[in-house]
Formats: structure tokens, C-alpha cells, sequence
């Protein structure tokens, strides 16, 4: 931790660390409690990578982007630093993790361009309005409710299953608040692809690019990205394969490409 | 050409060929017009190697299995090497590939097995009965009627595009066909994945199981195959990729072992 971290305004509390994003960021976790993953990277690296399908308000200046169940904040701290991301609005449901983002945000000094929001995914319309948002990202929960064991802790447990929203409610809230031919980007686990795309269809949400990220290459995919458009046309993209790691074991060229973006 | 095919009853016509298929089966081919391809050979060996999907009456001998529309006959030939594929109707619409198939099952003596049926994909449900079949497979035309340049051949545009029936019609009457718990396996391009996924659901044969093609592993796929279970519970599986082609341009072990299956 160096001096510039030091705890000016009481922003770090007992019981948390500060991390370092790279490139000047930093992030605050609870030391026990649920951290960032590789997902929340992989996605944040896949929309810095795809600006070619976001709305022209990315390149004017005045794109409004919306994270749904932003946790830590982990996902509009690491979009920050593309100016286009004009104006980020992190979205969390769970108060103690809402006022840790917040302190994240101004460790950093990006209260004026972040907002962190507490509130439900299920209230995004009336919280952000309709047609309000050009980008909608999210890392939602990828477990169904009671699949699997509950992490022993609630807020892990909240973060990872589908307690208080489920994809549809997810889907269905981001389509609400896009504008049309406004982006949505997810990360999710292959065994619901077929609910993404089905339930992205019905909210008019056409899937544009899907990328699978495969542990090896030898091996089942253990997440996909996919890239929607808000009433967009039907040309669907299935991307080349996003392999983390080499047969013998090795970050593969992409990964390290990616976290070097 | 070895002395068994010598045309004992008229069996090959003029302008037509007869290739060797491995294990003994051969297959009559126009040598100008619509051959089978790769993509009919993945789809065959896919099945071959997913019997666990496969409902029971594969295993008790009595599975009736139709392939829409069927061209050459190729995937009926390639399955009845399996005793489990008791009963083959192959659906085809155009006469000349339906009578030419029709031969090529006669010259591997396999016309107790095989039904060779003249016929459109939008009737299968009155041609062979609702709710009959365990299983249907199909490797349908790929591409949106309209959409890119037609062969100079009709017969071949016919057999690549969605002039006569489309996605949609073929999914719909394969869901008509199948008993519950019946088998839908398809191949098809990878920019129709939400279309067949998205239509899949809508006539209830839930995707099991998808993998994709890769003709190499840092290219997009150019096929993915399908398995879908009529009126199956959600659990889908993404298969680890099927790559064809090392980096160096050879074919992969992968490749190799399912033209050897």
C-alpha cells in the first residue's frame, strides 16, 4: 500500500485491502467476501475490444453505460479509462457493497464520471428510465436458485445465485433501459446459453457476437461473452475461440494480450 | 470400381459415379451436381458417438430414425453401420437425388433398412406420422433464400438454400415427428445459432448438447453441431471445440479419429 492510499478520508474500513487494477487503478475488497474474478476482467477487455458495435454516442462523448450488480465496481473502474465510457453507472443491490464501490470510486477520483447506485436490477427502468442507456454490461449471478452449495456467506451467496434476480430479470431490465441499437454485454456459463439467447431474442435484445472462453483447448468452454444490440438485425458472429491456458499449462498469447490491454 | 458394383440391374446411370465410403459401403454420386460433404460426415460420426442421448429404443433395436432431407442418402449409409439405427427413412425432396439414393441403398443391400421417401419436409408430419420417430437428423440447406450467389446448378441451389423450406419449417416438423424424449441432431452455420437455438425452444426440443467446428483453432467456426432431446429438461453442454486443421495445416488427431470411427 503506498502513501497515496493512506486513508485520507477514512476511505478503507477494517477488514478490507486495496488491489491494484493496473495502469493507476486500484480497487477495494474485503478480505473475506466476494473479490473480482476473471470474468469481470475478460468482459471489461471484450468491450474495450468491441467498439466497433457500440452506438455512435461512444464516439461523441456521451454514451451512458449501466452495470447491473456492480459489486466491488470492479467493471466501471476498468471502462473508466477509455473516455468514450462518458458516464458509468454501477447498479448494487447489497448496501455494504454499493458504499465500498462508492469509496473505490473516489480513491481513484472518478466520482464524476462513476455513480455508484444502490438498488434492484428488477427496479432498473425507474431507477436510470427507459430508453435512457446506450451500454448495459453485466456479471450477473450465474447459478439457479438453490443449484449447487450457497457460499457460507450471504453476500457471496447473493453475488453468485440467482436469489434476488434471475437472467431474465437481468435480460428483461437491460433491454428496458436501452436505448435501441443500444449494446448489452454479458458474461454467463455455457450451460445457460440457450436461455440468453433465447430470453435475449424475446426483449429484442439479437445477440451480434458470442465468444467462448475455453480453460484449455482440449476441454468444455467455462464461460461465453456475448454482445447484443437493442433491436438490432440478425448477423450473428461466433468469434474465434478465447483459450486461457496452453496444453502444458502456460497463459496462452491472448490471455496475456488481454490482461495487457 | 471393383467387380460387385457392375451394374447388375441398372443401378448406376449415365454421368454418375460410385465412391467407397469406408467399412464396405459405397454411395452413388452424380459427377456433376450436389456431393455430400465434411459437414455430412461430422454430423454422422456426432451421432455415432452420442448414443448415451439417444432414447432407449436404440438400445431394444426398435429406433426409427428419419433424416430430412436426405440428397444422396449419405447419413442413412453412415448410420446403418450401427444395428441401433434399426429402421432409416430418408426424407428428400427433389426426385432424381430421392431414385439415386434409393439405388445406392439397393447397392449396399440395405433396402430392408433404409426407406428412400420422395417427399417435402413441411409434410413429414402426414408422410410419416406424428410423434413416430426416436430420432431425426438433418443437415438442411444453410443459407437465407436470397442470400448469397445460388449455384448454376438448380438442383444444388435447391439442396444449399432455403428455397424450398427453412429453418424454422425443419425444426418444426422434426418436433412434429418425434415422441417425446425422441433425438434431434442437426448441423448447421454458425451465424444461424440463434436462430436454431431460439426456434428449438419455441417447438420444444431443448438444446442438450452444441460443439462447434473450428477449421483451425484461432478462426471462427464454420459449422456447429446439435443435439437436442424433444421435451428435454435444461441442461446444456458446450462441447470442447472440434478443430480440423493444426496451425501448420495438418489434420488433427481429432480429425483423424472420426474419419477413422
Amino acid at each position: 500500500m503506498i502513501i497515496r492510499y493512506m486513508n485520507p478520508e477514512n476511505l478503507i474500513h477494517e477488514n478490507e485491502q486495496i488491489d491494484e487494477l493496473g495502469r493507476g487503478l486500484c480497487i477495494i475488497q474485503k478480505k473475506q467476501g466476494f473479490k473480482y474474478g476473471t470474468d469481470s476482467v475478460l468482459l471489461a477487455k471484450y468491450i474495450l475490444m468491441s467498439e466497433d458495435i457500440l452506438p455512435a454516442k461512444f464516439r461523441t462523448g456521451s454514451m451512458h453505460c449501466a452495470d447491473f450488480g456492480t459489486g466491488t465496481g470492479i467493471l466501471p473502474l476498468l471502462l473508466s479509462r477509455k473516455e468514450g465510457f462518458t458516464h458509468l453507472s454501477g447498479l448494487e443491490l447489497q448496501g455494504e457493497y454499493a458504499e465500498m464501490a462508492r469509496r473505490s470510486v473516489a480513491l481513484n477520483g472518478l466520482s464524476s464520471r462513476i455513480t455508484i447506485v444502490e438498488g434492484d436490477i428488477k427496479s432498473a427502468a425507474s431507477i436510470f428510465g427507459k430508453a435512457s442507456m446506450q451500454l448495459v454490461l453485466t456479471n450477473p449471478p450465474y447459478k439457479r436458485a438453490g443449484a449447487g452449495i450457497h457460499s457460507g456467506l450471504e453476500s457471496e451467496a447473493i453475488a453468485r445465485h440467482e436469489i434476488y434476480c434471475n437472467l431474465e430479470d437481468v435480460i428483461q431490465n437491460a433491454a428496458a433501459v436501452l436505448e435501441p441499437g443500444g449494446a448489452f454485454f454479458m458474461i454467463h456459463r455455457p450451460e445457460r446459453l440457450a436461455d440468453a439467447i433465447e430470453t435475449m431474442r424475446r426483449y429484442k435484445l439479437e445477440p451480434k457476437r458470442i465468444r467462448f472462453v475455453y480453460p484449455k483447448i482440449d476441454r468444455s468452454p467455462s464461460m461465453f461473452l456475448v454482445a447484443g444490440v437493442k433491436c438490432g438485425g440478425k448477423n450473428l458472429v461466433i468469434e474465434r475461440p478465447l483459450v486461457l491456458m496452453s496444453e502444458d499449462g502456460q497463459e496462452t498469447e491472448d490471455l496475456r494480450n488481454i490482461y495487457a490491454y
